[in-house]
């Protein structure tokens, strides 16, 4: 189990981008559109996680509503398991809300699934499954 | 360079904890009571990182007047460095707004310091050096 990435939602990616990347001392090691969730993506390794920088790409994508409700910041964080399946079946039985009852594809074709925030103290959970 | 931790902060610990622990399949490492910054912290390790539930002690805590305004939910993430002083220097004259122009003693005696998340896309973000 490890921190997979930290996902920031930022107003613009032209702003935030180059702030990052002083404080993190290097260029930013991606750069992509995942058009299913209509965001842009800066991504920057960190050890064995990264961080995500999002910015909207249209005014109807999702992070656009959560950006225009809370503003700037963290949005979600993920962490990355083994069995994603038995995890989440693991979690409903104890009770735990969850959004996606089943892994579906994430950006990078990746298996992921989020928990919802009302049962995890607000924050916003994804779950990655390790290839 | 890697994530230290994220910190969450949640209004009861007694509440949180568990959901956590079920979450990660395992029960917090450690839950100590962190005086000089009044909060109770559980803590899980995730890889080479941490998560840490935050709780108040007090209601002038400064974590009480965050969770009053900004509710549940993560409350800054904190990257490790090399170099704190150094980083703090190369940060400053980049014109990153700082909190802590030097580094202080933190929670386990580390040296650590918090930018402006002003300057930081809303995200408050606390540099550790690493050991």
């Amino acid at each position: 189990m490890k921190l997979h990435h930290i996902g920031i939602a930022v107003g613009s990616l032209a702003a935030a981008r180059p702030i990052f990347e002083r404080l993190l001392g290097k260029p930013a090691d991606s750069e992509e559109v995942v058009e299913e969730q209509k965001v842009r993506v800066a991504m920057f390794e960190v050890g064995e996680s990264r961080l995500e920088l999002l910015e909207a790409t249209c005014e109807d994508s999702p992070l656009a509503r959560s950006l225009s409700k809370r503003g700037q910041g963290v949005h979600h964080i993920a962490v990355a398991v083994e069995d994603l399946g038995g995890t989440l079946r693991r979690l409903e039985s104890a009770g735990v809300r969850l959004i996606d009852r089943e892994p579906r594809r994430g950006a990078g074709n990746e298996l992921v699934a989020f928990l919802h925030p009302a049962g995890t103290a607000g924050v916003l959970i994804e779950l990655v499954e390790e290839k």
